[in-house]
């Protein structure tokens, strides 16, 4: 699919932000039927002793999410595939009692490909999880899991990630037996509701208008969230956004920091939030701008903020917390003259080997 | 050790650049009694069926190398923890058959010594690569590996991130039965005439006085070297320097490339650099300012560029990367009126819970 040129910038964009809430509701409605049952079925008649990710792009965000929901809920180790270990360099793991999960909107990656048929052919249970059950990487895996986001057109993923988050939490709840649906049944109203605060990030967006430089940083599940903000910003509004683990942060890259760099510190409520009980401190010795993504009470402390909804529990704080960012992006990059449903330089699907 | 205040801006740092070659020959000649063979016979009796690796900042860079030897050279799956599992969430995986390497320069950050110490409990092995054998992580661990750097006083890690390079390589070499001194023997003199050139740095530095904003860029081995130029750039000069892997620039973040944004692509000889084949063509199709930091032939159609000495095998070739990178950090942010030994907001030892 090629980027199309709209009469009005970010129209597609912003029509795949606002039909989030419409997709979650798909998922929780039809999600088994869409692969996670089977899927979880086999994961479990495995019983692997180690899960990888491998993904790109905003797809490698969700797979961070995922990576931490098996650290902390599975005990199982988990990591990330570098993809070049095994096209370019021609690596040949061992991967029996390994499940390998590949993640990607259209499926279509050479180097996804190849790896999950690299990592089938060398032992590894393996699982697609993608926008298009015709797609490669689906037939290429040994259970597909579809989002059901619908088509994605415009180029910055938004609604593919949230979807890719749901499912990935759906399905690896089920491993576990436990069904995540009952958890994540209040998530479609609460995104209506904070998508309905449309107005607060217009706010926002004036702030950051002339902003060449921006930080985000979080610390656990909300990690993600701020890597997947500051792609945003970097493909729709051409911004140079670092996204750190707020840990991360204070070693070295804190020396950034300044008033002229503003920081989005993303503190859901729960032990990630927490965790950023070290950091916020020390961005306040620098005088940082910081802009607080997150419950109420984090909110109340800093001088600009988005406020989340309440309702959700923190492992599925994610979905909510990238809607404010996503709508920032949108709107940072249609001030400045930009169209974010073609970023310059593009395309929709990303053809590495 | 706290960061000392010095007459002459970057002295500690430029005498910790230039004593590189001498701890690499150090770590040659006294390696094997330093821990490595120790902690090598030890892996090899366990036949670990995972890596994992737990570091920060500068250290983490060194993790991802090695993750790519474990990946290439040893066909096992490997991974980076995110040390909140462990020490925020509580998360206690069942790590037997994983071996799980601690990498810190002090060997003092209390979430990497308590991640090895829930490590051990759950069945790890552990070893502990540090720059201090009477440190905390040294002693958390089943085997100390020292990187015989020698008291580094910059706040900006240089001859620790190169030792512990060299380190892992040699212990990793010497789990699969390989003497990764002979072909690691031509680095220390190819580095002392790298080092030589100066005045080349110190021009490119003239170039970058006034860049707010940089990217690098590299595949395979030569990523780590992105990832930790990036953050010596950040750290000492505070420019905005934001890393991808050639593959993930393709997806979104190329979009920031404009004449504006330098961009730093390392291109070693071998498959990594062969890799990069794919993005160096997309970044002249953005006008972008291409530094290529590589071998003589990528150099060759770069407008600018700097050329890495022949003679070490890729998979050493980071070890002379970053070489040009440090200086440049370092040149730049005395040309800027900072002094890279004592960064604003930083102090050696980064204390994250």
């Amino acid at each position: 699919m090629t980027a199309v040129a709209t009469d009005r910038p970010g129209r597609l964009m912003a029509a795949e932000i606002a039909e989030q809430p419409v997709v979650w509701r798909r998922l929780l409605a039809e999600g088994g039927a869409a692969g996670i049952d089977d899927a979880a079925a086999l994961i479990r008649g495995r019983r692997p002793r180690a899960v990888l990710f491998v993904a790109r792009g905003t797809s490698d965000h969700a797979a961070l999410y995922a990576k931490y929901l098996v650290e902390i809920r599975h005990g199982l180790p988990a990591g990330l595939v570098s993809p070049s270990t095994m096209t370019a360099y021609g690596a040949r793991p061992d991967l029996q009692d390994v499940l390998m999960i590949g993640i990607s909107q259209s499926g279509g990656s050479p180097d996804l490909v190849r790896s999950l048929e690299v990592a089938r052919a060398q032992g590894a249970l393996t699982v697609a999880v993608t926008n298009d059950r015709a797609s490669a990487l689906a037939r290429a895996a040994h259970a597909h899991v579809d989002v059901l986001a619908g088509p994605e057109r415009s180029v910055a993923a938004t609604k593919s990630y949230t979807a890719q988050l749901l499912a990935l939490y759906l399905l690896l709840e089920r491993v576990r037996e436990v069904d995540g649906r009952a958890a994540a049944a209040p998530l479609p109203d609460l995104g209506d509701a904070l998508l309905a605060r449309r107005g607060e990030v217009t706010e926002l967006a004036q702030r950051y208008r002339f902003a060449q430089r921006m930080l985000t940083t979080a610390r656990g599940y909300s990690y993600p969230t701020a890597r997947e903000a500051a792609l945003k910003l970097m493909e729709t509004s051409y911004v140079s956004a670092q996204a750190f683990s707020g840990a991360d942060l204070l070693h070295g890259p804190l020396a950034l920091v300044d008033p002229q760099v503003p920081v989005f510190a993303v503190v859901a409520d729960g032990v990630g939030g927490a965790a950023m009980g070290d950091v916020l401190p020390r961005l306040a010795e620098r005088n940082a701008d910081v802009c607080c993504v997150g419950h109420r009470g984090a909110v109340a402390g800093a001088a600009v903020g988005f406020t989340l909804p309440e309702g959700a529990p923190e492992e599925l704080s994610p979905l909510l917390e990238i809607l404010p960012f996503q709508l920032l992006a949108l709107d940072v990059a249609v001030g400045r003259g930009g169209d974010p449903d073609a970023p310059r330089g593009l395309s929709k699907i990303t053809e590495t080997l």
